[in-house]
């Protein structure tokens, strides 16, 4: 049986990048069932609800799940659906491609962000009418779980420099949340040495100063999830912006791609959205179902039409997205 | 009678950068009344304690502060001298200089950091074996008191810009901490529009991803203290490190003025280091204690040394710190 791919375009120019990657994905040898599902602010106008229960349910039984971007009701749609394919990993490279305009051009970072606790908990309280509380929740179990994902990682040269021995940094701000960053970081580095990992450590804000001065100090980036939130947004920041970045949220047996950048109102429905960061968002979902060979190819497709092909708008080309969607079919 | 002043060295080159900025303190027709107080890891090996009381006593009941760097306990001093200080803002500037190696040159924006609450509460529990948590505190007194402060120092002309009409930008990440940024991110907007000062917004991971592409986009930037702790951090990547930049603790009767450097331990006791943001932190707190005129010359001097002055090594220069500090002061 195909594996069961839930598409959602979401809105925006989620509605013209998703079918861009879906369109990639159609051209490979490799059978998948595709099945569309609603969510966003559009889908909220129309039913009230951003994330219906039945779109939830789809991504929940789905193999995998392709999601684009929603606008105002972003986090309403995101946070549930990493739930749904129980996602306890983020994984972000942050590379900066060839003939692409980029303030640090020898950034190649992944980081992999834990995607369930921290901040991203939940839990908030109005206390009175001065003081409200947020719970911030560090588990030795997720902590654990994103280590061995990252040693793995790694171990089996998925880090930029492909090399094992590279190993990987573990950010944080465990000099002020001891208790909290303290158990995160602990437990990340007691897992590389059991593993025979090496791992050193930086504090987020170290960090933050150090990637722009020198990104090729850094490879795999480990961190709790508002951490990993912001500091790879930086590291966006230095390839270029979001605009070609993809994002995969892995569960145990489930997982959802989504391209880092959002709806962009200012361009939507003008067909001239750059789809590369949903089609490598794509190359992500190949790779992540067993297709790695397939993934390689997107991979190198889209890096191709990079260099030399024909590029939209935001890359000071002014292609469209079919324009651009098929130059990668081309090179496939 | 003089203003009391207590000063802190602390560890590494804090021992070397902080008797600079009090020599160019002493050179001005000000009188202080200097009184000398321990801290830091050498303080801790000495007596036990990183931050003895009497330290904090002597800082609590002076009229300023200025303090170097501590090494491994940081955070075990700077925390409680900004309370001793009463600081409810944390005043970041981050500002290339003619002639300084920067990322970003036109970087120029001043953060204005929430200094008492956040994730910085202390509030951290271990549940079980598994579990730790943090109580994140967010108030409307202080997020008020904070935002009632940006919009004085924005009318006052302190901005960058030092045009009142630039009003400032809030950072934050009210779509996940709701309640909690929810919160700081109204009172602040509500504070700002009865001042009839001009506010727009930034989601943190926004801002980490557009400082980069774009500084010249930003002035004031008002945060919660995480995200001020390290959106400043990185804007000091982009302006050439953390080298030359001076902070102020401002409380309601009392303030502490602090470089943003660390104790550079690789440098320390050669006589090298360099006192530029030690000499900043001085014309700030110059500045804080109404002596408006002086603390914009002590910065001026400053200036013109670091564009064709003699250079510590950080700057690619191979002037020692004394001879940096003599050519501040010959300049004032
Ligand atoms: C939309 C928002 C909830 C989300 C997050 O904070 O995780 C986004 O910034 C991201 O990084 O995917
Ligand atoms: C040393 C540490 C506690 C401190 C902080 O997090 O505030 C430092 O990073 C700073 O920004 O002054």
């Amino acid at each position: 049986m195909p594996d069961e791919i839930v598409v959602i375009e979401g809105d925006g120019i989620g509605r013209e990048v998703v079918p861009a990657a879906v369109e990639v994905l159609e051209s490979l040898d490799v059978e998948f069932e595709f099945v569309a599902a609603d969510a966003g602010d559009a889908t909220k106008a129309a039913t009230g609800e951003a994330l219906p229960a039945e779109t939830y349910d789809r991504v929940a039984g789905a193999d995998a799940t392709l999601f684009g971007a929603a606008g105002e009701t972003a986090a309403d749609v995101i946070l549930p659906l990493r739930e749904a394919v129980d996602s306890f990993v983020n994984v972000r490279p942050a590379k900066a491609f060839p003939g692409v305009d980029a303030l640090r051009p020898e950034t190649d970072v992944v980081f992999l962000r834990e995607n369930t606790e921290g901040v991203y908990s939940g839990h908030e309280d109005r206390l009175s009418d001065d003081l409200s509380t947020l719970t911030r929740v560090v588990t030795s179990s997720a902590s654990r779980e994103l280590a061995e994902y990252a040693c793995e990682f790694v171990r089996d040269g998925r880090g930029p420099a492909g090399d094992p021995d590279e190993g990987f940094t573990v950010a944080h701000k465990a000099n002020v949340m001891r208790e909290t960053d303290g158990r995160f970081r602990e437990e990340v580095l007691d897992v590389a040495a059991e593993r025979g990992v090496d791992a050193d450590e930086e504090l987020m804000d170290a960090f933050a100063t150090k990637l722009p001065l020198d990104p090729s100090g850094y490879g795999v980036v480990v961190c709790p999830n508002l951490a990993g939130d912001v500091l790879s947004d930086l590291a966006a920041g230095l390839v270029g912006g979001l605009g070609l970045l993809p994002s995969a949220n892995v569960g145990h047996d489930n997982a959802l791609f989504e391209p880092v950048h959002g709806t962009a109102p200012d361009i939507a429905g003008e067909g001239v959205a750059n789809p590369t960061a949903a089609i490598l968002s794509a190359a992500m979902l190949l790779e992540y179902l067993g297709h790695v060979e397939e993934g390689r190819r997107v991979r190198d497709a889209v890096e191709g039409v990079l260099s030399d092909g024909p590029r939209t708008g935001d890359l000071g080309g002014s292609a469209t997205t079919d324009e651009v969607t098929a130059a990668v079919v081309d090179r496939l």
